[in-house]
């Protein structure tokens, strides 16, 4: 049977290979491009797991796909085969309060379970900046976190069980309901951040939190950047876990202050903004102890809770991306060197870094980030009909991922690696990387989940 | 060169293959044993990679050690062979505190080094009932945790990186001082928990939090252990999460006030005891949430701060084991069946089978555990020179780990497989388990690894 027919008998109209089709499967949010020949669009486990032990046989590539959201190029079908879109497998099958947890399906959408879960009072943490579209699936193939992760954690913290159907069709679960076990390997944190390397998800059981009653926001600015590196130190070490703390830089600030002089932000140097969240009173002391441990270093301190005034301060934030496009509509942001990650105390060297590497090469940066995990990404705009401004670009990111390397940090640190940035794996991980090699090749032999990604 | 010669000229004057010290290594805290040819203490990672790829090359099994704590076997050399005893490698070789980590030698113990940290204001978290002793090595290769992991997670929440080396005597790191990381296969989760089986860890990195300000106690009886269970997912609910949640059932109970009519519990029921700790007010608010959210189904709640009184309940329970050994000096306590986990909803159920299943068999059970994330310890206590009674515990272990997993539960939610369980671990993991095998034999392919643990 041609592969055509073979995926039309496991999935009957939910199969195309129209070129118009093809086109909308062939790129994400990075600029990685790769053409499928065929996608289809499985509702169970039983046709991923049809699917895959017929193309583990036929060595045909399986790219497994949530919304698309990623910016490394990770579902992109850099060898062409199959697409698997795993959008249509998104129920919510139970919402377990008694145990804390949800049963989900892949494909749910990571606002969309908030939502649902919201009357009850709970949530589920992770939340990188797509959480309006991004599929729980992909979160998890990432790893992906965002803002509250400082306190919260990474979506590892949260997979207690994965439903895998492996390269040759069999299923596994990686974990259980339990909160904890001490039992084997622990192949749900293998799994969680593979980026469909190693299988396809097609469930799993995530642990929630409760809704925080209570939030404040404090906003300080700093001097230099080297003062805002300091007190994210200062914080931890006055015992204060807040629930985001996001740097604005000055060439961020300005940029702001450029689209609307009015904006609610300092403009007297480097801002960070921290949130503290939970129960009334703990939120009121943790906004004063954090604002006491940053006093002595910082240029400004404003405390607020009233939800007006933080609301106008995050959507200040969130404005930045589109602020900059605004400014100059010859320019568009390209994904690259953008998500790196370095120890704390190596944040004002590679900020520093950032802005001599863009210094030379010829492009502004912006940066902003989560200061409190080591975040930095980098903004970087260009004109896309400039051949001489992707060299620069290309240029400067090679240069940050180097010197985020350098410092002992991360070249992704949230946003995957996939195929933009496979070439830095080896260099990151030394002979780590061997070992990551030995695991692909036992679990995938045939080499056919997403070829082509992790420098694999 | 035969291994002896080898071994002298790796290790110098640390190495022995006399009987009386082949004979300290031959047992850890369980009922197995197995005896090594050679035991050496490896200063170095230089050391330790020279003696893998010697025995590597030779086929001769390596068993890592830390302080032989373990309760299930899982340092004990079941095949011979040489065991490395890691606690010679006991350096803290460096205190991070502005990236909020310590790096360690594995022989480092978990006292010692929270001794260390405490005049900087942190600690490490994890906390098994062997702190006194254990060694940091030997807590990652368990996943070990304890008491407060219900707030603070287990080890595996706390590992950034591991250098290890492989069975080959490759030497590589698994992470980095990063707090986060999307990079690849997450290698530091997949030796967290492996219990020597893929390698042997030479050094760590940690991350440490900060010692909390204030602490409050809140004791609370129960009718049922239906109603103890019910509380754990209200005050889940109500948005508190306690530092710990101890629960001592009636027989426990019952033993203590024997010893001691005076003991400070309340004799009514079951009985949980509930800590919450952080900054002055958030406690303060956490102790009125969590007893309002407990009063509608309590039989009693008290609530205190008193630093004396808590150090007199916390006294009164971990008198426990002792207690039992005092009522009846022929009876020992046995280490079987005694780490199950299961969904916390499914507690009840799990109680009342082990009730059920020690009356079956004629013995006592004494329960209490870790309820706020579903472990159970059960503790069997037998005449050790009586056969019949041997019989009796082990068909009770048998049964209590198979209601385990028949519950969706775990047979190891902290203690770890070793020897003692491996016999589950197919049964818990389905097919899962043939994907642990595939990893253990493409990283250890001559299976000089701590053979015959994991079931494997």
């Amino acid at each position: 049977m041609d592969t055509y027919e073979k995926l039309k008998s496991i999935f009957g109209g939910r199969v195309t290979k129209a070129s118009s089709d093809l086109c909308c499967y062939s790129a994400d949010g990075s600029q990685i491009r790769g053409r499928p020949d065929f996608v289809a669009l499985p509702k169970s486990t039983e046709e991923v797991s049809q699917v895959l032990a017929f193309a583990n046989a036929n060595k045909i590539p399986v790219t497994t796909r949530g919304a698309g959201t990623g910016l490394a190029g990770g579902s992109v079908p850099l060898a062409g085969g199959i697409v698997l879109d795993m959008t249509q497998m998104n129920r919510i099958l139970e919402i377990d309060l008694d145990n804390i947890q949800v049963v989900v399906e892949p494909g749910v959408v990571q606002d969309k379970l908030n939502e649902k879960l919201k009357p009850y009072g709970f949530f589920f943490p992770p939340n990188p900046g797509s959480s309006a579209t991004c599929t729980v699936g992909g979160q998890i193939a990432n790893n992906a976190s965002g803002m509250r992760c400082v306190k919260y954690g990474t979506t590892k913290n949260y997979v207690l069980d994965l439903e895998v159907v492996l390269a040759d069709g069999t299923v596994i679960n990686t974990g259980s309901k339990c909160l904890k076990s001490s039992a084997g390997y622990d192949l749900s944190r293998l799994f969680v951040g593979s980026e469909g390397t190693l299988g396809v998800i097609t469930k799993a059981i995530l642990k929630i939190a409760p809704l925080p009653k209570s939030r404040k926001l404090i906003m300080v600015s700093f001097k230099t950047p080297e003062l805002a590196g300091q007190s994210v130190s200062r914080i931890f070490a006055a015992g204060v876990t807040p629930s985001a703390c996001e740097i604005l830089d000055k060439t961020s600030i300005q940029v702001l202050t450029k689209l609307d002089p009015n904006v609610v932000l300092p403009k007297d140097g480097d801002v960070i903004l921290f949130e503290v969240d939970g129960s009334k009173n703990a939120v009121d002391e943790s906004a004063d102890m954090l604002a006491a441990a940053c006093k002595d270093i910082a240029s400004s301190v404003l405390v607020t809770g009233d939800p007006v005034k933080m609301k106008e301060i995050w959507d200040a934030r969130s404005l930045l991306g589109a602020a900059v496009s605004k400014m100059d509509p010859t320019k568009t942001r390209i994904y690259v060197g953008e998500d790196l990650g370095v120890p704390i105390k190596k944040l004002p060297e590679m900020l520093a870094k950032v802005y001599e590497i863009a210094d030379d090469v010829g492009l502004l940066p912006m940066i902003y980030g989560h200061i409190g995990d080591g975040t930095i990404h980098v903004g970087q705009f260009i004109d896309v009909l400039d051949e001489k401004e992707w060299e620069k670009l290309n240029e400067a990111a090679d240069r940050l991922h180097l010197a985020a390397i350098e410092l002992g940090g991360t070249v992704s640190s949230e946003h995957g690696i996939g195929a933009a940035r496979g070439m830095y794996l080896e260099k990151q991980c030394g002979p780590a990387f061997n070992v990551m090699k030995d695991i692909k090749k036992s679990l995938d032999p045939n080499g056919i989940l997403n070829p082509g990604k992790l420098g694999m």
